[in-house]
């Protein structure tokens, strides 16, 4: 059945959709060239996975797609904030983002600063429109699953853990703690933002869709990973074997190169079990999303 | 009437429950040292007039003040965060705050920058409980305030300008169009928040309250620029005469001491009128914080 599904198709006609929309709501009119550097910041670039995990979480549970496309792009608006901060100098340092010069480089570093707060913002704002068609305890249960994904519990959290982690050896444990909380959350909650379009959902779909979320958040860390030392700067639009360079913990660092890929695709393999635990039918692009996560080169 | 209303007892009965409740929800939980620059960033300082103006706004539609607390502590943490990010050495470069080593110096740059993003997400997420105690309209509706008020069309965005005025001469409306958004979007946002706590509020008094809190919004900036210039750091808790230093525009220098004094006194006047022609019955407490705000000497 998911054999026959093609993702390009499915992924070009969202990723239109969602652009437009990022393009709309990203805003020029932010005064004093902040509007310049947060669309700057958000435009032209990514893989969009968040935004296209959720549509696909969406359409799993036949939610109105319409509505969809706003948490969608708050949560690629937390992510690319994440991207302008993690960049500065205080933190990474890092001159290439998406094959072009990172926020900072292009616009100063209180600019950058600035900005991603600003996009931080637009996210939950995004979320909550004044708006009839978007039910309040939906806009809610959004700006909740958003918030302790993005904050010290999820993101920023596991960013924390990432800096002190630098020169140390951690173990497994610690290692996917980082990553959950770091990258996993953030693609957890896209999945579940997704389903939360939906009126109602039964429990067994919402389990099945969170352990999904969890199997994929952590595959795409551990894919990422093994691309950093195998992957070139031109690839990943980004600086190469960084992490090594930094004496940061790695999967590869961990486990060695080919256990690392074993890895990836027994959680690839866990992915699909919770899609089919969750007895959710339309779910394809869900499936198809996490074979390009585990299968990419870039 | 509010001649005879005493600002301590109130403020002090109300700041006791503020400093719980931020205290109980700023954890120290947060990994890898996160906690701990997040509570040195947002507890033991700071006058707390936002939460303040909530919970006062709150007494005037006479919501249930167990409520406010949370839309309280939030733009609390929206504007703790705005000082942790505005203290690093690509923005203000400030060593001092509320009398203590900024957060940058305490912890580095890179946990101050954290802790800022985390702050910030944490708001939201107060403000979000899942609660059934507080209708999902009202989280929705707090979110949209807050977010608009923090975003790239208030807080945020006066910043931008505020970065590209150092040096330059603004005209009065361009100035006051920057405290507007940079300061004054929070505190109007405090005084609407509070006032969502009304399950309905009739137009005449949201309209009032709005007036009020955009003409104190503006009477506490103005008077800032005048304590920039007449206090020293002791009384201030941070560095004095920065802003002539940085040759940023204030309204000390556009229009000079007394006539900024003078203006301040007009704001406080506006502020007070806005309130009697709410027709709402309970604001001694908004009137008493108005005058403090004006009349402060730190």
């Amino acid at each position: 059945m998911s054999a026959a599904f093609a993702l390009q198709p499915w992924s070009d006609a969202h990723l239109q959709r969602i652009e437009h929309c990022l393009s709309d709501w990203v805003t020029a009119e932010a005064p004093a060239g902040l509007g310049q550097a947060m669309r700057y910041a958000v435009l032209d670039g990514g893989k969009r996975l968040r935004p296209l995990l959720v549509l696909a979480a969406c359409e799993a549970v036949q939610g109105e797609a319409q509505l969809a496309l706003r948490p969608a792009c708050a949560v690629e608006l937390i992510h690319a904030y994440s991207l302008v901060h993690d960049d500065m100098p205080c933190m990474d340092n890092d001159v290439l983002r998406r094959g072009k010069p990172t926020v900072h480089v292009q616009f100063g570093q209180a600019q950058a600063l600035l900005a991603g707060d600003a996009l931080q913002a637009l996210a939950f704002e995004l979320l909550c429109p004044q708006d009839e068609a978007v039910a309040p305890q939906v806009q809610a249960h959004w700006c909740r699953l958003l918030a302790r994904a993005a904050g010290y519990q999820g993101m920023a959290g596991g960013q924390a853990i990432d800096l002190i982690s630098v020169g140390r050896s951690l173990s497994e444990p610690e290692l996917r703690t980082m990553h959950q909380m770091k990258t996993g959350a953030l693609l957890q909650a896209s999945v579940e933002m997704g389903a939360a379009c939906a009126p109602a959902l039964d429990p067994r779909g919402l389990a099945g869709l969170r352990d999904y979320g969890r199997a994929l958040g952590l595959a795409f860390q551990v894919v990422d990973d093994i691309l950093d030392v195998t992957a070139d700067a031109a690839q990943l639009g980004k600086t190469a074997g960084k992490d090594a360079a930094q004496h940061k913990p790695t999967y590869v660092s961990l486990l060695g190169l080919q256990p690392a890929r074993d890895l990836a695709q027994a959680l690839l393999a866990q992915a699909q079990q919770a899609l089919t635990a969750s007895g959710l039918v339309p779910v394809q692009a869900l499936h198809a999303l996490a074979r390009m996560v585990v299968n990419r080169d870039y």
